[in-house]
């Protein structure tokens, strides 16, 4: 299969979208702690609200916190630029906007290599606030528009190598709505559903937020793909059973040679998908990748309030219960069949294999 | 560690008890399926409320639930015998009731092999209603002493196993809870404390019905030993970083071959432990064994309303929301590092090594 004939559908849903003009206009966001039971979407005019909206998980998914994050920063500018204070302060306070964006979420390096590489482009010039709050939105949308056609490319290259194989398993929600497109692991099965192939996906509930059971299942009822939930616990027995032909993730963040920090669960998972010779497909955009990170222990892992609650809620207990609840693991390499990037496909990825990568990953930092 | 020398503690609750003499009293049952949020006691004087107790979960482990069998087979026969009608048409109606028993819960064999091994006690025998009755209440009572006993065998040769070993890792619920001692998987734990040892428990919550966090944690605080709960996902990052010492679970049916079957998510947490070289162990009683199943890949596995609810409840949604929920799965003999049963240890199960304890399972069938 030609990855070029294949054809991109729209994305099932779009989580970010700025409405207005520059000066006057909104990010509007997609809240994904209410879906599937509501849709609401946040309006944000400054960055405060983006950033509390990326540390709640309103936002969520490397990606699309990379964008908003790109958007904050913009809307932190006008906000600023709205003042009447020396270039000098303005850039002061764009800075410690900057700091407390980048710092809203610890694990995927997008958001703050964003928010790093998008602060270069206004830092030691001599431009009025305007200037840069408009240079700033530029950059947000040029990002936007980046992410959206990486999505396609990945797609593309993921749908070519996958062809064939109709049944897949997913962890978590790697789908449209991580991204300005049409998702990163969900891509390749979107392409090849549009390109006339039958699919069938099989999602991880993924605890203890239920990504998978409230955002992946609410994404794929929008595109129309057949589907079934289970318990993360279930997906040994149901890779044992040759039910599932490939299993495909997104990342959080790959690093230098090749391990994979994403969602918790996805490390047994990747076993149990080596256990039964089911190749483990890992689709993210180069901008995940990060050179700086020799290894998977070597990221920060957050422990986060919400999913010591998600455990509470579900006892429905008020008592305090210890939990162990990291937010991601890291999945060795070696596990990993293949790589799908905007860039391509590497397979059996290694630090080697990695190298072209990780250069052009460079020009994200 | 000599196991003789190991303390017995009581067991931390205790599901089911017999209140008042055989003629007159009730079979109490602790309502597992409002734990922990209430403590309701169920008080059943016929066999129709046992048998739908055991399809609701209301009781449920393998042992608890012959235990239950067993007592609703001597409150039928009593039931019966206030009937005033000719011995063959009770015995007639005592084989119904038997049948509909038996049928209650299809994965654990403890339950049809309790009521066929108590119904052969009194078929072919001319003798009154009453006295058969008798029999059946004796013999459930005998049942119930001697799992009894057999957790506390169970616990003495998993500790002496286990010595000097602190941090254990659990699934499901296979506690006090589940037997009419201190349990099986965790009777070892108890055994281990009581003797003096310093222990901590990490529990998977075990999707979708959640016995671990809603049951085993509730087990362990009322036993009071340390612990935690984590999300079933997170077992094999939690292993990888040395936190473990030993995996323990129970089994709900262990096949010819060593294969076992037990709660949904086993066998994952198997291949997780293997790949980390933490031991992995089954803890059951004879009771449990099957010799007449060849492999796990011959028990019907259980696909239970209940579960799918859980996928529903947990998104809140009314829409239907297709489901792989099997409430158990098959792990292969090769992947546990050893059996404990009321008659030992086993290591590194096979047909042949389990040859003795199939012939002594014999009894139970």
């Amino acid at each position: 299969m030609d990855a070029a004939t294949l054809v991109i559908p729209p994305p099932p849903v779009t989580p970010l979208r700025w409405e207005g003009d520059p000066l006057t206009g909104a990010l509007l966001m997609l809240d994904q702690t209410r879906l599937p039971q509501a849709v609401v979407w946040l309006r944000h005019t400054g960055p405060d609200s983006v950033i509390e909206a990326i540390r709640r998980l309103a936002v969520r998914g490397a990606p699309a916190i990379g964008i908003a994050g790109a958007y904050a920063l913009a809307l932190a500018a006008r906000q600023e630029a709205a003042q009447t204070a020396p270039v000098e302060s303005f850039v002061g306070a764009l800075e410690g906007h900057a700091a407390r964006i980048a710092a809203a979420r610890p694990t995927a390096v997008n958001l703050p290599a964003a928010v790093a590489r998008h602060m270069r482009l206004v830092q030691g010039r001599r431009q009025s606030p305007a200037a840069t709050a408009h240079a700033l939105f530029e950059a947000a949308r040029e990002l936007e528009r980046y992410e959206r056609e990486a999505c396609a490319a990945m797609g593309r290259f993921g749908a070519a190598w996958l062809w064939g194989r109709t049944r897949f398993l997913t962890h978590c929600n790697a789908g449209s709505l991580v991204t300005s497109g049409i998702g990163t692991a969900l891509a390749p099965i979107y392409v090849l559903k549009a390109s006339g192939q039958a699919v069938h996906v099989s999602a991880d509930e993924s605890r203890p937020l239920l990504q998978g059971l409230r955002l992946t299942a609410y994404e794929l009822t929008e595109a129309g793909i057949p589907h079934q939930v289970l318990a993360d616990g279930a997906a040994a027995s149901l890779l044992r059973s040759g039910a599932i032909d490939a299993v495909i993730t997104g990342a959080d963040r790959i690093c230098a040679n090749g391990d994979v920090v994403n969602k918790i669960g996805t490390y047994g998972l990747a076993l149990a998908a080596r256990e039964h010779g089911v190749p483990f497909m890992v689709v993210a955009p180069l901008s995940t990748l990060d050179p700086h990170t020799a290894c998977g222990a070597d990221v920060p892992i957050e422990q986060r309030p919400e999913d010591q609650r998600a455990y509470l809620d579900a006892r429905a207990l008020p008592a305090s219960l210890p939990a162990y609840a990291p937010a991601f693991d890291a999945t060795p390499a070696a596990l990993i069949r293949c790589f799908v990037s905007e860039a391509g496909v590497i397979e059996h990825p290694d630090k080697k294999r990695l190298k072209v990568w990780l250069r052009a990953a460079a020009r994200f930092r």
